[in-house]
């Protein structure tokens, strides 16, 4: 399979699937086990505690499903809410349009509040539609944290914070699946109901894991939700998570060994240097858009992403043009803009286990991508304005003797 | 984590995960890539290819799930069958009753023709079914090529001869899980019209894929099968077949490359080598249990399984003591017994990428257990019956120079 | 390449190089590194320490040179000695024989004490030479601790006593290869002065780092010493050990890591314990033949040997045949017989990483390849014999919860 | 052992041992096996003829040695010279230093030819030696290629020219370690007896195979050649070609196998392409230097390396403090200047398996640390310069579709 190979490291900075840490990928490299004997359990446990911190959660029940972040949505969905039940969804992008899309399948009542895309979510529109709903016909509140496609991350303590205005009780369910564990986010202190995320993006594992910890109410509500479900159904886990033995069906035992490196790696370089770290990368990539005299397709600073950044390019220039380039003569692999802005974004990924060095090798690539398909770029500008915000910000790295 | 270490390699016997070849391993020893570069696509369809020869079916359509077994099931009914249909499904052992609850809690109307723990399916009780069908009420049989619980093989090619003497309509729905490239499997002679597998068994992958192949039938069936389904549904794979980026979400791209590797391996040694491979293991282990004086939980040679036996043991012995003392005690991993069988079997799954001496590594164990646990074994009369087979019966690796 | 596959694992059995445990393969599996970075010394200066334990000495100074055994067996002679130094060396079996055929390339006065193969070192003679030499004109006595050819354990205790009983200063030359870390070897206690061993062997590692470890004695003798050398010259380490950066040219990262992982093993199991073991599985190995009614090459018990067992075959059957058959039907990877003993014996290597039931599936394989080459064997025979030991003398896995 | 990790990947820049790829990776993550089964010599009959394409020669014997470079010019010297033999060796850096240490301690008769660091050997001055030396007492030449510790590569072809034009018999012995498979090497064509590499160079492995080439002149020399050698003795090599089993003591299967890897690797890049693509990151790392207003160490271009650059400091900057501060700050791992430039110059390697992107990484971090320390330098300067030579030299990647 000739076309595989290429001289040196691919440079993935798509926002998903990202890098694996060598330390994971070692973790993972082993034969199978019994899932029964008590070495899995034993593992399992430790996981369930874990990840619960990666989430801010202490109050919440986390569901390892082995599944991709499309059947962690489903699995959200299904086991706390009724066909028919009204929700308010926000459509911002492409990922919240795929997921409306699956609410409607599911013969949900979706009240879609849409935005423009590169805008946030239309947090106003809510308030008002929170407001008359005295009589608590909204069910669920379904909402992106981060929208991949165009990297607009949404202010979810201003949700809540509308939700306790109207003391409604809509179930605040959030698709953290390009934020956990890179952005900000508070399960407990949000008083989110169901958090979904997913193993490819900033956990750094390869995909395989749907990750979803519900709230007390939310478990709550999942006794008599009516959405038909056995796979994605949370009441075989709660049953075995009863036995001690974890698992209704069998998961993937190296995604388990994976996961545990992952959590490890976290937790030594610590969660909020974590989160500072993709803030840095995020503000470099925004630094060197800037110097390219390129727009951010996102609108507004309120909602920069820290994880993806979605760049414009002049309406001469065809974005895919740039991904296919950037992949076929720079072994770099960007994002496509997805939808209705195909063509005319390309999308950074800045998530996940990379470091400062990598990021301005990227930046360096697009830069001559830039020039190669026309654009008067200045090489080296971009690296310039975001080196020197780097320059003043990257600690040393504290492990480090 | 200090009780997973132990001298030697675990010698894993458990009807599934199943153990791993190097050569997948190393196959799956790789960072993530971007899905959407047109290497990815190229990978895929040289798999979906050769996943249809492993099915032998040259008219079906493989759909490759990031989900487990329970998954697969779900996908091939939820495509199929709408709520409230009628389908026969046959309850022989543990993995057909998950099946038939999944299907009960899906709504359909289950039929369930129940056999003795041990025996194999009632196809008598469902050829009178079907003989007085004409009106065609019955929508689908469901049935396990081999139970995995009590080490049970159907005879599909019955149910396809039972189906077509009465020119019945109903779709035939297959649990290939454990049988599928270890058991003799003809999707298109027997007419299958949904056949399901899953990467951790006789593929020898880690758990995440579910192989879930579809007839023209059963691809026609989808179309108006009224069962709410989105991650699980066939319309977005062929939407994405179409456009021949062949992935709705995001596939793990580990277990692409394994499955690359793990056909390449089967198709080596040749499919038919693989599955007389298994008929060989299978004779020298179910030779074991008789030297041994002990009983096969299957009732009758022609539902001898040939990736699993089931041993039930004397009523002094709880079987579950031996399992544990297998692990503790001599790092060998055997299949609990489950539910109405639990305590009295335990079970040695012979099935994926083994060979002869590993296989007798494992009964010369399982002796020595037996005497631990006071049952009155002659050591050695296992190994000493099943290698007198084998030794008559393993050819020559024949890639070996 | 296809001539490299075969189904299911392969079972090494010979006495080097031998099986890797999966963890060991875990922490190699990873790029290079600086090896001038503070982390390269900082693992070394571990691994220095960690070393001295197995070979069970505090006052020796480790080497780990970049090479095989044999370059391990010359830095050990060359930086002890002289050309036409006179040492006693003892042909015992092949590899004590190709060593002296280095001392012999390597000018030094060798007199050479021969026994017949099978049997151990003549220490009588050692004693009468050494009684006889007043003069002290012996610097050396060079000695396997285990010959690899034959299975043939010598005395090293008793070795020591003849140096002390004449109060004689020859230097205790040991070549540990196929003993360190699976026999009792004592290095202070007895007074060793250079003890060798390979990584390949009961480190369980891949072959890349030989293992010298000298004296106060030894190391004094070395700044007198002068047989030319330069890559195995233990000046250049002691210089860097001195700096503190250990390495006077580059190392294996992949082996330091593969070390690190070794013996963090054997210390959880501890060294006792891996002793214990060497001892079960080469006491089972010895039933075994004897069930077969086969001659061990070894001729007395005294000299028995826990790591590698040759097995005398009829004079009517060429041992390589034996050896050629295992490979190719049943994937068993047996020792040939080596020089004298070539047709005469095939070898049985138990050393390193294994466990009981790993021996049993080898045993097994023995036993049909010994009927298909034309010997009586009774199958099971040796499986028999061998697991009526180790069923009573297996400890569970202290490590197991 | 906290201070091995840090956020994303390490930045290997050090001229040794570099970046592994991850084919290379994968094929090395194995078991050992039997050396003497029929895999292994069939494998190494690969190995040694592909070997030879890449140091460009039909009738040399290549030597594939269980060593590092150190050992691989020990095999070298010892093979062809005797004790006392009058060689010319050229010292222009560390490595050259090193190499002259040890052909003294080996008792050459050394003629040591000096040039200032920075500079390349004097060639006229060997040209007037060779012209005095009509009694032919010159044994051999040694030669670095390409001097690691300061960047300058020599003329080979030149060295042939002026031993052709006095018909001088003297051995051509050449150190290829930093050259051979990424500068243009042609033993063949140049007439060189003796060549030399290490596995941990461009060849992209790790540590751990020493190559040595030896010319039908230098085998033949080999034969006469008094040097004590045991190890290094090419005799035993030869023995064992003979033999068909290629090993006279245990090779490390798994460089074997990474090494099958790694030619794989240069042929489907084409060996050429490999040439030039060092070239061109040589070539576009020397204009970021001159961007950046420093130094390269190499006085002239005609000696400009393209494997590793040699940065001089202002006097009032610790080079030393550069590579502390890229490991620690940026992962960013540079060379040390050694010996007389300690403190003075930092060095890049850029050899072996890299891309332009990966490089650009490197720079962009270098101008970070650079500007650290307090050197004004202009960020993104460097960056520019050599992407501007880049963008419009990079081929696509012929084999992406």
């Amino acid at each position: 399979m000739d076309f595989f190979n290429a001289p040196g490291r691919n440079h993935l900075f798509v926002p998903g699937p990202v890098n694996i840490p060598d330390q994971i990928i070692r973790a993972m490299n082993r034969n199978n086990e019994d899932y029964r004997s008590p070495a899995i359990p034993a593992l399992t446990k430790t996981l369930l505690e874990d990840v619960k911190k990666i989430f801010k959660t202490t109050i919440g029940t986390p569901f390892l499903i082995p599944t991709t972040g499309t059947g962690a949505w489903e699995s959200g969905l299904t086991n706390t809410l009724s066909p028919g039940d009204r929700i308010v969804s926000f459509l911002i992008g492409q990922f919240s349009l795929l997921w409306i899309d699956q609410q409607q399948r599911l013969k949900f009542n979706v009240d879609v509040v849409e935005s423009e895309w590169g805008q946030g979510a239309k947090l106003d529109v809510l308030e008002s539609k929170i407001a008359s709903d005295s009589a608590h016909t909204i069910k669920a509140i379904c909402i992106v944290h981060n929208e991949t496609a165009t990297g607009v991350t949404n202010n979810l303590a201003k949700v809540r914070q509308i939700l306790d205005s109207y003391r409604h009780p809509a179930l605040f369910i959030v698709d953290g699946v390009s934020s956990i564990c890179a952005l900000d986010f508070r399960m407990d202190e949000w008083g989110v109901d169901v958090a979904i995320t997913g193993s490819q993006k900033a956990l750094s594992l390869p995909t395989g894991i749907g990750f979803v910890v519900a709230s007390p109410k939310a478990i709550e509500a999942s006794k008599t939700a009516k959405s038909l479900r056995v796979f994605f159904d949370w009441k075989d886990y709660l049953k075995f998570y009863q036995l001690g033995t974890y698992w209704p069906y069998t998961p993937s035992i190296h995604l388990l060994y994976g996961l545990r490196a992952a959590l490890d790696l976290i937790f030594e370089e610590g969660l909020e240097n974590v989160i500072a770290r993709h803030n840095r990368l995020g503000t470099a990539t925004r630094l060197a858009v800037e110097a390219w005299g390129l727009k951010n397709c996102t609108q507004k600073e309120e909602w920069f992403s820290d994880t993806v950044t979605a760049v414009v390019v002049p309406s001469y220039i065809d974005s895919t043009e740039i991904v296919r380039r950037a992949w076929k003569r720079y072994n770099l692999s960007l994002g496509l803009g997805l939808n209705k802005v195909a063509g005319k974004v390309f999308r950074i990924g800045h998530l996940g286990n990379l470091n400062e060095l990598q990021l301005l090798g990227c930046l360096a690539g697009v830069e001559m991508i830039l020039k190669d398909v026309g654009y008067p770029v200045k090489l080296g500008s971009g690296v310039a304005a975001a080196s020197a915000y780097l320059q003043n910000n990257i600690p040393m790295i504290p492990s480090r003797i």
